[in-house]
């Protein structure tokens, strides 16, 4: 198991909008992807407009390759890219 | 609750020494304060000199007030600040 974190920054004043989207998103996309274990969102609290999106996958292909290559990734981005200040910084992690 | 999300680049080539000092400055040092709820340790895998340490607290003021303010932050500092190759980068996030 590996562990996706995405740090975002959304634009200022739409987290409210940008909460119920990527749960929605969730809910009804990364949720179908193969490899797909658990989410989990938390929100900045010393930077209000920073979300962190950890996603448990089963192998690291599940994220970069299946579910990247896979409809579901525009699917995804549709959903919560348009809220997105700047790209997403993504990266995966092992437990040690 | 909240989760302290610390952003830690240790020097290269320290990951194990790494590794076992945070696993005992988790067990001897971090799990005795306040508010203390639970730790887990990430390894970077496109950067293998990050970690991520993620601490659910209590409350914000148990790790920012009660933790930083009390003889355990140095004797913790003392374990694992020799592996930082830079500040780590601490923030405090809450559930969505």
């Amino acid at each position: 198991m590996i562990l996706e974190v995405a740090d975002i920054r959304i634009q200022p004043g739409q987290q409210a909008d940008f909460e119920a989207a990527i749960q929605h998103g969730i809910a009804s996309v990364i949720s179908q992807a193969r490899g797909f274990i658990s989410a989990q969102v938390q929100h900045g609290i010393e930077s209000p407009e920073r979300y962190l999106l950890q996603i448990q996958w089963a192998t690291l292909e599940d994220h970069t390759v299946h579910f990247r290559g896979s409809p579901l990734f525009p699917a995804w981005r549709a959903i919560v890219g348009p809220f997105f200040a700047e790209p997403p910084k993504v990266e995966h992690f092992g437990a040690i």
